[in-house]
């Protein structure tokens, strides 16, 4: 069945209302009609089965049938503090890492960051890039629509570590914490901020800033991840740590 | 310290000599001068740090100076069996699969797969590939050169099952088994074969099929992974099962 995200105000007990690009989807990519079956979810852990009452070319509205009962969220809430790398490599990021349960992003410049962003170009990307996020939590049937924040500097992502439970830093060097230790020591409710590098990797100078916030440096196994892997490594051990039940609801 | 493969025929207990590609990579790219010391692997599992004794346009002699006891392989075997992708997300299969410890990867065809390989373009495409392989597992320090097979159909490779220890086919059902259900149950030395199906996933029947071949479905998780992120799963969930401790060796 087809989900969408819709907003939670637009979200009832017994109705919603679907706006924007996804009108478009189901009126003239999947040619729904009234009475056909959609799965809703409003982005923040509420999703619905709902039948189509009314189509139009401006607005979609649906009838709540019956909310879902899916365990589709880690129970820990990861934060992927990314280091803006070259190329397409964010969109695939963003891509994989709501696939596999990422909570946020939150992309950041540091000293080895090549790629530079003007106003202009952020604000075009930022679009881009949520637009990624959202498709790819539709295809995987997220219930909670992943956050993207807008990029930062280094040293405003270390100040943004204080709303975290857990920190860590992805480096590797003699006494590197194993994610092992991190995640073992998190529980339901917690949230993780990890940061990766970009392609050049952080500074020595860097991950002494962020150990002296409280950052943990963290090692990820015991072969080099590009940067571009090493997101999903942390959230493919966090549904390994936290998963363990097979889901008894699967097919949308 | 750049790291290179070499036939393990031409890597003896006191010398190794490169030819092919690399010479071109260490001479003109590196442009490397006599005295300076490259990481050899023989792909098999032997590393080493040697010296360059002799560069010519033809081949590269170095000394060996030092065998590496690194421990960047899995203790187990995984063998990725790929259901052949559209465009160039293999590529991205066999990159993020080797940085991810991968032992080989097995391509097959299925009821549902698009592409279709004829002779000519199957051994273009493996070329191709074989180079990525090659050069994920030079830039992620490995010490096994993963193998990647000739695509075969379906059948083939349900027949193929039998040189493992253990099978499974990634799908979602009532009473698949869990990642750790399957991983849990395997010890260093084991091999895992385990098919990913193409985008539009197994049918019914195929499943059938490998099961009374004894496959195991295995579910991946509660969130659905599009094609070329379940693979990247599979591996991080068994080094997040096997490798617990951190590396003492790391930088190349």
């Amino acid at each position: 069945m087809q989900r969408y995200f819709v907003e939670p105000h637009s979200f009832t007990e017994n109705e919603l209302t679907i706006v924007g690009d996804d009108v478009h989807h189901i009126v003239n990519v999947m040619r729904a009609r009234e009475g056909e079956e959609i799965i809703v979810s409003d982005g923040a852990g509420r999703s619905a089965r709902a039948k189509l009452v009314s189509l139009s070319a401006k607005e979609v509205r649906a009838e709540v049938m019956e909310m879902l009962q899916e365990e589709r969220e880690l129970p820990i809430r990861v934060t992927i503090g990314q280091g803006l790398p070259k190329g397409e490599k964010l969109e695939w990021i963003l891509q994989k890492g709501t696939e596999l349960g990422a909570y946020s992003f939150f992309p950041f410049s540091s000293e080895r960051t090549i790629v530079k962003l003007d106003a202009k170009k952020e604000a075009k990307k930022l679009e881009r890039w949520r637009k990624i996020v959202k498709e790819a939590a539709e295809q995987s049937h997220r219930a909670v629509l992943p956050e993207l924040l807008s990029p930062v500097s280094f040293r405003e992502i270390l100040q943004a570590g204080q709303s975290y439970t857990h920190c860590a830093i992805a480096y590797e060097k003699e006494g590197s914490t194993t994610i092992h230790q991190v995640l073992e020591e998190m529980t339901a409710g917690d949230s993780l901020l990890v940061l990766v590098g970009p392609e050049g990797g952080f500074s020595p100078e860097e991950v002494a800033q962020a150990e002296s916030k409280g950052f943990l440096t963290v090692s990820l196994g015991p072969r080099i991840l590009r940067t571009e892997t090493a997101s999903q490594y942390v959230l493919a051990c966090a549904s390994y740590q936290f998963e363990r039940k097979a889901s008894s609801l699967r097919k949308g």
